[in-house]
């Protein structure tokens, strides 16, 4: 019994930890196997290459779902609570990485699976999870989550805009023009406000052109509006961090100013 | 005559308010219909769904245009100054939801009359006046207005560029590569700068590929000073509303932190 | 005598002036006639226009002409030292406004002309000088110029990889997938790291594609380095502005910290 | 002996220095010829140029890669350590400068060396080494090393990005839709998120434009992340370069302005 649980805590080490050398080998192995596996997936959609080296990939495919699978069954072994694992955000991919496989098995020719077995590029983020990337990914979520009211009201400000003028452009252009319909002219809108501007669709009455025009500045310039809500926030977000570490001696409060002499808190001297 | 004022009163408070929870109830279910109407409108627009169910919009457009003018009537009804709200921005909005339905009846096929009915969106900033999106929302509003001098001459640039540009590239490319006239070619410049680039109009000679490089390389450029300046106004209008409430009695120093006791500066409890 | 002085001095501060009524009128019918003058311009490149009403616009282009020659001459009257404003960029511009209409009697078609017609925009710029706007503008300008080095060396780096990866896409491409010479394909690269992309070049091979890949991303991610350079600067422009008011009342040294107890430069309590 | 010593010194002092008049004198002549022969590759890729003046770009060739040879083997003579600088990034970009002109000679039409020769452009950082940019030029540097970790993992949500979205859309809209593989899907994804748009691969079915919608407002939001890192850094940045040098002796506070002879906070001389 004691044999089985040092075999148990020694693969949770393993597979879950990054302490150990030979937890390190296997991150790196599975960040390998993961880019290798998502190259097979797009090589695949390669005409050419599917035809010519369709038996090596269909291989490369099935050994790769097998490790997925070794590996998942392992993790579901290692683990104390299986059951929070396998309904947990990483469990489902970790378990859709190695699906698809065994369906196309049943189901010939199954296209909608690459999508599915793209998923498996999201396992990248169990690697990095224990890498240093984690505080700097940490500080800017902060950042985003603190603006996100007012990165709110600028995307409902920007799908206002967007669906007014999408269908002023459909009344004003036509669908003789390309604008056949309210939606495809807001598509337009979008593709026109973001900067994007495929050229498939573009305006072609003077009275179209002017009000495109409009759009474009409009969007050329508030895109300062976003850049400036996350950069105040960084900077806040960043002196939270900084001021941190300087805490009143008496009463342990933190997120003192830079230049603070006393105790904003219990007005002990700094 | 007190019973009618009270149903004025509830009335009032039920469409006006969000406090209650029938004014909240109403605030959502005019939500739904407002998306649900400017829904209508967009598939109306695609000409297959038209085809097969037109009869099924034209019956929700008329349930939608009713509900709205009882609302509408009801709004009248149940203010204390109806003038003032008639010729309120918002009550032309609402006003302007209804109509264009009606006089559908009159006119047939009026295809313009759909951007009037797109305004309805517009309604969706009644709904929405009431949550904490407002806060948000006026601090950019603040932080917006602080820079519209600056906002002003930097779009006057890009304006007198793109008239000085477009002219020049119609010289140089000419009608025969598209620059048709000043004002396509300064719509084309407008395309340029703002880094949309649709490929409708692209300059063919040398000498114009010169110019159109400089204008990119502008455009590209420039974007940095309506984001610097819209920045550098948001972090000024949230530092004002920080510290700008409370400033210390004794050595007049200020951005406190919101939840500091005592000045960080000299001591002083505040 | 005198009483021609005082004449002078009156068309002086008609015409350079904007403190009297009769200046401030001029200013705003100057301005007028100027836009009027530059959309006459426009009207004139559309071919329908010009073939329609092509009479009335060359008698609005003699009037317009005949106003500016006239100004024109009553300013070289009205100042106090003629030659300095002759070779002023003013007066060089004021004077292109009115030489393209006379040289058109004489050489037939002179389509190139058109250009320097639509100089006259920027006469814009003097109306403008004594207005409000002019605080602001002098604010940006300072930031830009404070920034200068660093834009510099930014746009240096940008010419070296453009030039560097339309090289690398000529050779990659070749002629027969668009990129016909090295200039060409610089285009192309300044097209597509400005994230401009007409699309009338395209690379078509998969390394092509992918060198593009890694120009987009880059030319995406390094806007942030203009803008914040320059919201840096503007943050500094501003605070210079801001701390030049608090003065020390011992030594005049301005520019204190918001937060400075004593003088930097004499060390008296402020 | 030495003589020859002197010799060398002097040589040394006039390539790699820039104190002496002879020495600036070189740098300048050696910007030019960078410059010219930059020049020369790209108008010998152009067919017109080639056919009509391909002797006298031959001519010009064969004289720059002289006068570059020489200038090479005087720098590997006067230098103390040959070997270093032979094996510096430097040394060996001089070094690729010459080399492509003499393999023509063995080699004939190769087209691909016309990469290496522009790669002389790069021998312009070595002019500039000795002017005020690289100051400006290591605050960019160091502002965007202490943000690397960020900018790293916002291009990797890129990434990744770019990846689903593109094998997403290869289910959507399928090769009949111009998506024929999912690496094309991926450049698409890149062409959109990053807001170039060429245009030569669009959605065409509505489910890939709702979702290329998505993809375009996100490019067009996320800007705002790289922009915020590196003006919080560089804001950073100068502000440590700025303060960092002086603290008060007697209460520790920093950010003193460059002249300043007090310290703000107490008074005391620093």
């Amino acid at each position: 019994m004691k044999q089985q649980t040092s075999i148990r805590a020694r693969i949770h080490e393993i597979i879950f930890g990054a302490e150990t050398k030979a937890g390190k080998a296997f991150d790196i192995a599975l960040l390998i196997l993961i880019l290798f596996s998502v190259v097979a997936v797009m090589l695949e959609s390669v005409r050419e290459i599917r035809e010519q080296h369709g038996l090596l990939l269909r291989w490369i495919e099935w050994i790769i779902t097998i490790l997925f699978t070794l590996e998942y069954l392992l993790r579901v072994y290692s683990i104390n609570k299986p059951t929070k694992y396998i309904f947990s955000f990483m469990g489902i991919i970790d378990l859709l990485s190695t699906i698809p496989t065994y369906i196309s098995l049943i189901v010939a020719g199954p296209q909608y699976l690459l999508t599915i077995r793209a998923l498996r590029l999201l396992r990248v983020f169990r690697v990095l999870k224990l890498t240093r990337f984690v505080g700097e990914a940490a500080l800017l979520k902060e950042a985003l989550k603190a603006s996100r009211y007012k990165i709110s009201v600028f995307l409902l400000t920007v799908l206002i805009t967007v669906v007014l003028v999408g269908t002023l452009l459909y009344i004003v252009e036509g669908p003789e023009n390309g604008f056949k319909s309210i939606p495809l002219s807001i598509y337009w809108a979008i593709v026109t406000l973001t900067t994007v501007g495929y050229g498939d669709i573009a305006p072609q009455t003077p009275l179209g052109q002017i009000i495109a025009s409009f759009v474009m500045v409009m969007g050329y310039g508030i895109i300062a509006v976003p850049t400036g809500i996350v950069t105040v926030a960084m900077s806040d977000a960043k002196k939270r961090v900084q001021s941190n570490t300087r805490s009143c001696s008496n009463c342990l409060a933190d997120e003192h100013h830079d230049h603070a002499l006393y105790c904003y808190n219990c007005g002990q001297e700094l």
